[in-house]
């Protein structure tokens, strides 16, 4: 399967900004692309890529006052499955998980886990280790908050969501990933584009998407408690311990958001 | 000067856990050693080293159920000289940090910069860039902050700090390192020995100690919101965002500490 | 001068639920009424007005499942005056405080003073006691919070509105409430009515209005952190510690506002 | 039975400060009293009392630099009965409440009732109303809290208790009464002295007691979520909406406590 892939956001700097990007596909889909998912920035400016803390591919530069606009267009090859499951994964013991895991048992900016091990202690204690559990922590978190976009805010943390039972995609994986993380489950925050293709077209201008991965059984398991279903087409951009380490756009400078438009659709192998 | 450290801590284990320890020196000093440093865990189990995220020398090791040991002695060669000073060096504008320094300029758990942002611009925003501008930073939180060992608690953060006004080592450096992470200055948390050499004697046990690094030009430099004077004598063991990724000891399992002694004290070059 | 109040709200009622409203004038006003205030529901339920604690008209009604309207409109005179200024009135030390005075000192669910009494004195505490310290503190308020409808929610706490300097209403007054305890300033929530008269009429729907008042030279005092300016026409309906005290509706059931309108203007005398 | 009840307590005042004290055995008490319990202040200052906005006996006075000592002795007389049970008392909804349990279903301060409501409801939503839950409530709060005097701390809410799971006799409380009102049960916070009549000795100094009273069946009935069993000899001093309210002592100056006790014990009747 083929996915278009791209964005087209437009800022108001009045005074010049440093911009920090999460706007390429993951390393592990670049062999995928088709053609070059290089941040196309205008007015033209240096643009330096560089590989993140955890492996993703960042871009900066220095945006003069003005007008910026941020694009790309590319196509990505997908194999046009579901997200794979996998009842038989198992929960690792921490004293056998991989070194570069253990990152992701730890608190975040926007998981407290030392603040909610005793909630997921009484929610998901006495379930069984494995693959279910973590579907099990899914299904409460999908149950227990509502999806508004007019609840989002960037300081709300997993403990804000446990309490306010309302939030975004971002607010729905950080309580996933607090709950998976109390239990010794590696958990990590992942962003990147997931589009309508197989379900029902969301009643949402299209954006970016938030999931979150989990280690079972030797490997990353791609989970999502928002959707809390298996989708088709999701393409990685970036991974870290929560909604901090992978922002798409982290800006210092006074800047205004004034145009953003993300596309994720389907196109024909001959188009 | 040579400086003997090392400790002596042990725990009673009901059940078992798993321990993950940042005991070890850090990289950066090992040269400086004298024998080896590597956790002595008794009884004799298998002790796995690995370098982290943050390039700290961290061990993972299985404990089984009784009583657990954990030791170490050893003798650092150090230079003698206090906490380098370099009131020019200058902040580095956001486009011009080397790409490894920028996670040291984001939230972390226990510093919430998002939070944090407006109070570091009201109380710092006019002070001028640089040198002195970090070291205005300590010497407000030295003032304003009240030491009390009682007053510790694991999930209190920067935010709580600045409220409540009263905390111990890790308090102080976490709203220092918030305030400067505000203004776009990296700082990472940092944990070590510190011993009392020419400083009076600390009324209190001695104990792993945290400070904290600024980034200013172009290198790492020690800041400490605490004692908030130049010392003789610190010997690094790890780095990294907070507290949370620098804990001497984190624990899979229950455990219960029952005995804890760390020593750091120069001992005679013939010794 | 007489003004027109009145308000007309339709909720939808799945179920049947309890109201508690605030939504009668001030006993202090109950006088300047032409006709009553008293809610008129529909459907017709009986509907039980009493004196809460504070001294506020609240009124109770068991709402059947359906369509549920509340509406009120009535004439109040109005002196027409500007909300007074007195730059004499003092702070009262506590222990000359009337006793009715002491609860409006003290913490509550939105005024943290005990986690805000060291940011007030190190904003406030060296400015001179009595009405200037009061104005300095709306002043602060007012240039540091922006107003923005859409960043209210209702667990926002004074030191929510601290940290992301943005809110409502009721945000600015607990700041400022919460500033003035913690400075030992008597400081209550008030809300009512307050139109357009005299100032440029604002950009957003009618609603109702939220100031506070201080305890200064004897008696209680108007002030607004959110307009900051002398205003004509407020027609107080209850006032309390903060905004759990005096909530327009206090719903026990399921319920839905599905309409919401609120008039507050000038009318002529012989109209 | 006669019980011996009393304090002597002393602090330094540096510089002079205003004292608000609720130290005087609660109205409905007052006719046990054998002699006076006024608080006895050293040096002699008018002391004046008053009925606070909750109907305690308030105490107010202004302490002289130096040092100040408040101290009563006086014998209460009690029925030595058990706090009573009764299991058939029915939770009253809120359209038929009275008007003065009311303020006793709001948020306060240390009860976050809006963060809390879906925690309650997950918990205690499918159990039965009635005096049953409140003691459901109470069990919880008993067995997934543990009791140490060293985790107390002035701002701990009980949405902090329920997350760290640790606490002193108010956080036990608090967190009962969160879940009570956010089930529409009417909970206020008490304080008094309470003894070991019939239980074993304690292991810690005497002290004021914290419990609370939940409205059912028509009336005020004693709960301890701390104790969790019914005790003999509780002589109340004041309630309120929480801690916040009936603070044994609130002081305006700077105070350091220096030396504390309590007596609360059973007297022979001829003594």
């Amino acid at each position: 399967m083929l996915i278009h892939v791209g964005y087209d956001i437009e800022f108001d700097v009045p005074f010049g900004a440093t911009f920090l990007t999460l706007l390429r596909v993951h390393p592990s889909r670049q062999t995928d692309l088709d053609g070059s998912d290089r941040v196309q920035v205008t007015p033209g400016v240096p643009v330096e890529d560089f590989e993140d803390l955890y492996g993703n591919l960042a871009s900066r530069f220095l945006a003069p006052a003005g007008s910026l606009r941020l694009a790309t267009s590319c196509v990505v090859r997908d194999s046009g499955a579901l997200d794979p499951s996998a009842p038989d994964a198992c929960e690792i013991s921490v004293n056998q998980l991989p070194p570069a895991t253990l990152p992701y048992l730890m608190n975040s900016r926007y998981c407290e886990v030392d603040r909610m091990s005793p909630i997921a202690a009484d929610l998901f204690g006495s379930c069984a280790p494995g693959w279910n559990r973590v579907q099990t922590i899914c299904d409460w978190v999908k149950q227990h908050v509502a999806f508004d976009y007019l609840k989002a805010r960037p300081t709300k943390t997993a403990l804000d969501a446990y309490t306010e039972r309302v939030g975004v995609c971002r607010d729905f994986q950080h309580l996933a990933i607090t709950f998976c993380r109390a239990l010794n489950i590696p958990a990590r925050y992942a962003t990147g584009y997931l589009g309508d293709i197989g379900v029902p077209i969301a009643p949402y201008p299209m954006d970016f998407s938030a999931w979150f991965e989990a280690y079972l059984g030797g490997r990353w398991w791609t989970f999502d408690a928002r959707h809390n279903q298996p989708r088709i087409g999701r393409i990685l951009i970036a991974s870290g311990r929560d909604a901090t380490d992978v922002a798409i756009t982290t800006t210092f400078g006074e800047v205004k958001l004034v145009r953003f438009s993300v596309v994720t659709e389907q196109v024909k192998e001959d188009a």
